[in-house]
C-alpha cells in the first residue's frame, strides 16, 4: 500500500508533504477556493484547495457529500481550527462518488422514533459519526484486555456450537431452525457446554460469541441477538471466587479503555471513564431489598430487582461508596435456574450473584451444582423436562469438579460506560422482534 | 480460592508440602500402598499413599478411574519416572465420585468408525485425553495473538449479526430459522457486514465468530457449524496488500504457538512448529496448473483444485521452497463469487487468492468490487437475484473505498499444524449433518 497518513498523526508532519484518504464530511466553496473538510477512522481536517492547483479546484467543484478522495498536499499549522492543522492541496483524487442524495445525513442527530428507524436502516451511514465509531473502538480495546487476561491466566478460549439438538435451557425464548430433516435450535447461552468442559477437565474456559433469545422485548437494554462473554471456573470454593476474578477482568478492561480511549472518549462523549476500586460492594438481596425499602423505592417481585430498583441501588451504592459496580448476591432459587448451587445454609437462597454497572445488570454468575443426584432432585423441583435434559446431565456422571462461572454482556457495558441512550448503539448491528436487516 | 499447585509447577516444589486436585487417572492398589495418578489440565503426576497416611489409604481402596479428587502431600524427586516428581499423600479428599463403569476410557486411542462415534458421543471424556486438551490449548494461544495483533494495528473487532433477513451469498446451503412471523436466515459467512464497515469507514475490520453452511458434506474437512477469523481493509491498492496482512498475523500467531506450546507439541504429538518466513510463495491459479501438469496430476476442474492438487502443490512447494504455506492467485470469475474484483488486463479473472497450508485451503480472499456500477454488472453476470441483493448494494451507492479481505478457518489450520486426523478433532464439538448432539 502507498504511504498514506492518518488525519490523527497530522500534527506531527507539519511541514511535510502528505496523502489523506477518506471522506469529504463538508465541502465549501468560496470563489477561487475550495474548503473540504476531510474524514478517516481517526479524525477530521480542513483541506484547503486553490488556483495553485487548478486541477484539484476543478475537481472539487463537483464534489459531493461523502465522495472517497485521495489528497495530497502540505500540512500547515493552523492555530485556529480544532485540529491545529490543516493541508494545503497539490492534488486530489476522487476515489468514488457517493450518490449526490443521501438518505440520511451523517453530521445530523436523531431522536424521533422515525429518525432513529432510518438510522437502522441506513446503519453504514449512522456509523461514520466519530461518536458512533468510538463506541466501537471502545469495544475492541475492551475484548482484546479480556481476551488477553483469560490467555495469561491459562484459561481454554472454546467456541461452543450454537446449533443445538435440544433447546438449551428452557423450551421458550428459543429459536428453531431447520436441520435437514430434523430441528435444531438457537443456544441462548453457552451455559451447558461450558459447563461440559468444566467435566472435560480444561478447569478455566472462556467464550466470546452471539447468543439469541426469542423474547418478544422492546426495551433499550434487550434484543434477540447479542454478543456474551462467558467464563467457567473449576475448584472453586464458592460463588466469591468468581465474582474475584470477574472484579479483575473488569479493572483490565477498564485500564485498557482509560488508558487508550479516555481522552477521546471524554472529548467526544464527555464521559470519565472511571477505573474501579477492588473489591467491587456488595450486598445480599436481602441486603438490596432493605436499602430499596428505606430509600422508599417500592418492590415489584421479591427476591428480584426491577430496573428502577437496579438504578436505585446503584444511586445509593454510588453516594455511599463511591463505586459504579455493585454485586447483589444470594437470590431465591424462585429466580434462578435449576442448575444453581444452593447455599448450605439456606435452601432457598442460591450461591449466585448479578453484577449491576451504573443502574443496569451486566452479569448474572453463579457456583453450579456439580453432584449429579442433586442436580436431578434440582432440575425435578423446577419442573424441567428431565428426560430432555438427560445429555447435559449426563456430563456430571463420569467425575464433574466443583465449578462456577458467569456471562456478561458487553454491549449492556459499553452503553453504560459510555452513557449510550441504547444497546442498539452499541450493537454494530441490532436485532430486534421487527428489525432483521440490513 | 486455597492455595493449589497445578502438576506443571511440582517440580519448582520438591521437599514442600502441596495440595493438588484432579481426576484420578489410573489407580493400582499393591498391599498397604496404592499408587494413584491424578491428572490435572497441566499434566499428570503419580501420587503415593502409604500406611503413614491411613484414613487416605482406606479413601484409595474405593477409588474409582475418573474421581475428582484433592490431594495433600509432600513433593518428592522421583528420577525414575518421566514427571521427574512423586507426591507422598498425607491426606486424600474425595470431591466427586465418578461411575463405575466409564462410557469409553481416556486413555484408549479409537479408530473405528464406532469408535470414532463414541469418541463424539462421550466428548467431555474424550477431551481429557491431555493430546486433545492440548488442541484447545493452542487454539487459545493462536486467538489471543491474532486478536492482539489486529487491535495493535488499529482494527476494529466486529460482532456481526448471524441472524439475517436474507440469505446472505446465495440461497442453497443456508439454514432457515423460524423468526417470530417470519422467517430468517443464518449468515454463511460474515462478508456482507464486514463490507458495509468499510463504507461506514471503519476502515479496518476484524470479526472471529460462527458460520453456518447447510453443506451435506461427510469430509475430514467440512462441519455445518464452525468458527471463522474474518478481516477486511479499506484503501488498498490489489488483493497483495491483504495477502501481506495475512503472512503478518499467521507470523504472529505461529510465533506465540512456537514460543509458549512448542515443546509441548513436539513431546505430545511428535510435532514441530514452524515459523514461516515471509513473503509466502505465491503462484496464480495457471502457473499452479502448469506445476501439477509437469508432476503428472490429473485437473478435476479447470481454474479450480482438488483436494489431490492442493495436497501435491504444497508438497511441491515444500520440496522447492521449503515453505509450508502457498498462496494461490488469480482465480476465474467462474469459481469466484460475483463481488471478486477482476483483473484490468484479463477481465475472465479476479483479483483473488487462497492460502493453501500444508495440502489445504485454510484461507480465501480478495479485492472487492467497490463500484456500484460494476458490481451491480458483476451480480447480472452471475445470475444472482439482484433484487434481494439491493440492501447489499446500497452499502456501495453512498461512497464506498476500495478494500478486500479474507476469511480464514482456524480449525483447518489447527488440524494441519497439530496433523490431527479430522478437523472434528480441532473442534470444541463438532456439527455435521448426522451430528448435533451434546
Amino acid at each position: 500500500m502507498k504511504e498514506r497518513t492518518h488525519v490523527s498523526s497530522l500534527r506531527e508532519k507539519i511541514g511535510s508533504e502528505v496523502t489523506i484518504k477518506g471522506w469529504a464530511h463538508a465541502v465549501r466553496k468560496q470563489g477561487s477556493l475550495a474548503f473540504i473538510m476531510v474524514r478517516d477512522i481517526s479524525g477530521i481536517v480542513q483541506i484547503v484547495v486553490t488556483k495553485e492547483a487548478p486541477e484539484a479546484l476543478e475537481l472539487s467543484k463537483d464534489l459531493h457529500l461523502e465522495d472517497v478522495i485521495s489528497v495530497t498536499g502540505t500540512v500547515k499549522e493552523a492555530k485556529q481550527v480544532e485540529a491545529g492543522v490543516e493541508i494545503l492541496v497539490t492534488s486530489l483524487e476522487v476515489l468514488t462518488h457517493a450518490a449526490p442524495e443521501l438518505p440520511i445525513q451523517v453530521v445530523e442527530k436523531s431522536s424521533s422514533e422515525a429518525e432513529q428507524q432510518a438510522r437502522m436502516d441506513w446503519r453504514f451511514i449512522d456509523l461514520r459519526k466519530p461518536e458512533r465509531a468510538l463506541a466501537f473502538k471502545t469495544w475492541t480495546i475492551m475484548e482484546n484486555a479480556f481476551v488477553r487476561y483469560c490467555t495469561e491466566q491459562g484459561y481454554i478460549n472454546i467456541h461452543s456450537p450454537k446449533l443445538m439438538g435440544s433447546a438449551s435451557e428452557s423450551g421458550s425464548e428459543v429459536f428453531e431452525v431447520k436441520y435437514f430433516d430434523r430441528k435444531a435450535y438457537l443456544a441462548q447461552s453457552p451455559q451447558f457446554y461450558k459447563q461440559m468442559a468444566m467435566t472435560a477437565g480444561f478447569e478455566k474456559v472462556f467464550e466470546i460469541g452471539p447468543v439469541f433469545r426469542a423474547e418478544p422485548s422492546f426495551t433499550t437494554r434487550h434484543a434477540t441477538e447479542f454478543t456474551g462473554y462467558d467464563i467457567e471456573i473449576s475448584f472453586i470454593d464458592s460463588h466469591y471466587d468468581v465474582m474475584a476474578e470477574e472484579e479483575r477482568f473488569i479493572v483490565a478492561m477498564m485500564t485498557d479503555v482509560k488508558e487508550k480511549l479516555g481522552e477521546e472518549i471524554k472529548k467526544q462523549l464527555g464521559v470519565e471513564v472511571v477505573v474501579p476500586t477492588m473489591p467491587f460492594p456488595k450486598v445480599t438481596m436481602k441486603e438490596a431489598k432493605e436499602i430499596l425499602g428505606q430509600m422508599g423505592v417500592e418492590s415489584e417481585k421479591p427476591g428480584d430487582l426491577s430496573p428502577e430498583e437496579e438504578r436505585k441501588l446503584c444511586e445509593y451504592i454510588e453516594k455511599e461508596h463511591g463505586h459504579q459496580f455493585v454485586f447483589v448476591t444470594e437470590y431465591p432459587i424462585t429466580v434462578r435456574p435449576f442448575y444453581h448451587m444452593r447455599l448450605e445454609e439456606d435452601k432457598t437462597l442460591t450461591k449466585s450473584f448479578d453484577l449491576l454497572f451504573k443502574g443496569v445488570e451486566i452479569t448474572t454468575g453463579a457456583q453450579r451444582e456439580h453432584r449429579y443426584d442433586i442436580l436431578v432432585e434440582q432440575a425435578k423441583d423446577k419442573g424441567m423436562d428431565v428426560p430432555s435434559l438427560q445429555y447435559y446431565l449426563d456430563f456430571f456422571k463420569y467425575g464433574a469438579p466443583p465449578h462456577g462461572g458467569l456471562g456478561m454482556g458487553p454491549s449492556r457495558m459499553l452503553m453504560k460506560l459510555l452513557n449510550l441512550e441504547s444497546v442498539r448503539d452499541a450493537m454494530f448491528l441490532y436485532r430486534g422482534v421487527k428489525r432483521i436487516s440490513p
